[in-house]
């Protein structure tokens, strides 16, 4: 089968009875070019986000099912060094988000002699919505790159909470990038490969997998749950509602001034890993779980009303239930759009699940947003008993790359 | 939308595009009786692989796309508390495996002053072809039962290989669970829900998540590939090959005499975490990649042929090929029905991947299949260089659950 006609039937699946229900706004029928057919069980998802725009994608993009998030340490010590690992990245981001190997010698038609320039896991698995989010810790700021006047205002270092246990090892970093598809195989070759791009300019500091349901690419699918069993993400931002994404997630001209201003169209991440103390919960009575998050455990409607998406008087709910405590109304109206993924990483030694959620909020600005709500939470929220933040970090998220140019070159170039 | 009309709809959804192509041999559609009615976009999920059978579901049951595999500990000091345990794990996997919350108070309908009986974070994730399948390792047959009469000759000790580098806290255990699903959320809801319900009888001693495909569900669908980029599983035997799966994966009367002769219907199970050395694979030629493993990395076809399924002779493969010592006119005829996941548990500390292959294979006789393979292997196999197997365990796989008995009960009510 010629290349033509195996693209003419991928456009075709595409389509089809599945592909209508996923192909939403933004997301375009991949050409797979460059890779074999695929099967015709994941004709749907063989779906490319496209990579150029003014923001990223991976953030107002309909959630994907598997993360693979990483921070980077970046060794190299020279802003040219730095640049060039930004351009590669853009490159090999351009090559993996529309589902092709990176390089000229990938697991098919390589030199002999050569390392592949594709490690070849992700032949065959199409896109998948891959998407990748890069951003800039507070520790690139340093003296090393000379980017200290660059730093913007809002790029504070997140200060402790109460009953916060951090793992610094776990925690900052200069880079983060943020690799979220519908197959798990696509996000973690994804962040190998960067990595391995990376190799002498920067080495990662920590990563973290996640999963969680594409739900939101289904306005009809109930709203995931967490490890608590509870809906979590109810009253999050709709990544159609432009204008809630303009006043509270990307970064607005006049936001930053002089040489900060290159993050206009950008946007801060905050991650926190938070441990779930699965066990402990499991042991509480329904009314007391829901007494503390101020939901019905089944429904996911706020307490005293009767549907998930009924409107509700924060001020009604218990004095520290978890939904009171978050919500906007409470919080001067800070909201922040959230992306976070469930995770399991194995057991902790003593029986116990090391499970949770890993956190993650873009936002236009944390001092308003991640860190007041925060301090609030950590002090009063009854869920926090139940919780455990093992892992931080804050980043300033590049705007969006345009045809021809590359990740942080807004920071870089000027 | 009333119970009777929401059925109809997600039965029609199964009959359609999507479910035709799921919906396999052993595979019905789900009824989802219990829960609300899920999202169109994973209708073709929605299914159910019964529990009840000759042999567990989740050995030849089409591979599904996550694992979540657990060994615990029985910490049960009688035979009675055993077989409790054995018994409500039964009743749980039949819920769970059917789509359905465990016990009578969920996360709807619970008793406000007790914990809820399920969860709750599986709601609305249907079964997604959730399986259970639980042995016992050789450590259950102490002296703390009374098994030791009925401990299976062919479940021996699995000596030490060259080169093993195993970790004791996340090797062997007395029971064994392997949840294999669709969804990843389903089968670590699975795992702790089997643990919770084990409390005080059993507790988990060591866990591994896994991902891969669910390839095997569309025979047009491409082999799926390990994280060194090659096509794993090629010449793994078919689910429908019963022919072959009698000969080679389940116990058959007479090969165990008197109270050994619980587990004809049953099979044995090998776990290998194998720890991948990924950052020295990928810097190795695309010809050495290729020599190591016998076969072209594009295509998957062994060297020397043209297409991945090709018949070939393994004598004509390099002598340290994987594929060429592996394979079964090698080993006597010794074939393994390998439901391997690949992982990826973050980093290691040291920026490298702490990534590779959770080898599962199931297969009759490990004294003729995986011992003499893997002694083979460990010593002349080119790519042991690049591996490290870091977790180990062996159980007797029990053999099917019939209508109204439990899992184990032909072990112990003998």
């Amino acid at each position: 089968m010629g290349s033509v006609s195996r693209r003419g039937l991928l456009a075709a699946l595409g389509s089809g009875a599945v592909g209508a229900g996923l192909v939403g706004a933004g997301v375009v029928a991949a050409e797979a070019s460059g890779r074999a057919a695929g099967s015709s069980a994941d004709g749907g998802s063989a779906s490319v986000v496209p990579f150029h725009g003014e923001h990223q994608a991976g953030i107002a993009t309909d959630v994907q099912a598997n993360l693979h998030f990483a921070a980077f340490d970046v060794t190299a010590t020279s802003r040219e060094e730095l640049v060039s690992l930004l351009q590669d990245w853009t490159a090999a981001a351009v090559a993996l988000t529309a589902g092709k190997e990176v390089g000229q010698g990938g697991a098919s038609g390589g030199k002999p002699l050569a390392p592949p320039s594709d490690t070849g896991e992700a032949v065959d698995l199409h896109a998948n919505r891959l998407t990748l989010t890069v951003g800039a810790g507070p520790s690139l700021f340093d003296d090393r790159f000379g980017l200290a006047p660059a730093r913007p205002a809002a790029l504070v270092d997140l200060p402790a909470f109460p009953a916060d246990a951090l793992v610094p090892e776990r925690s900052g970093g200069d880079l983060c990038v943020q690799a979220c598809a519908d197959d798990p195989q696509v996000a973690v070759h994804a962040i190998r490969t960067l990595t391995r791009i990376a190799a002498g300019r920067a080495a990662v500091r920590w990563a973290q997998l996640g999963y969680g349901r594409a739900a939101t690419v289904d306005p009809s699918a109930p709203t995931p749950r967490n490890l608590f069993g509870f809906k979590d993400g109810t009253a999050n931002p709709a990544a159609s509602d432009t204008k809630t994404l303009d006043e509270q997630v990307w970064v607005q001209a006049g936001d930053e001034q002089g040489s900060a201003a290159w993050v206009v169209g950008g946007s801060y991440l905050v991650a926190r890993r938070i441990r779930m103390h699965i066990e402990t919960w499991d042991r509480t009575s329904l009314q007391e779980q829901e007494q503390v998050i101020g939901r019905t455990k089944g429904t996911g409607a706020p307490l005293g009303h009767a549907g998930e998406h009924d409107a509700f008087d924060a001020r009604t709910l218990p004095a520290s239930s978890h939904v009171r405590l978050a919500h906007p109304s409470m919080n001067g109206g800070a909201q922040m759009l959230r992306r976070g993924y469930n995770f399991t990483d194995g057991t902790d030694g003593l029986g116990h699940l090391d499970a949770g959620l890993f956190f993650l909020a873009y936002q236009r600005d944390v001092r308003t947003a991640f860190i007041p709500v925060q301090t609030v939470l950590a002090r009063q929220d009854a869920l926090s008993e139940y919780l455990e933040h093992t892992a931080s970090g804050v980043w300033a998220v590049f705007p969006g790359v345009p045809d021809g140019g590359y990740l942080g070159q807004q920071l870089l170039s000027a």
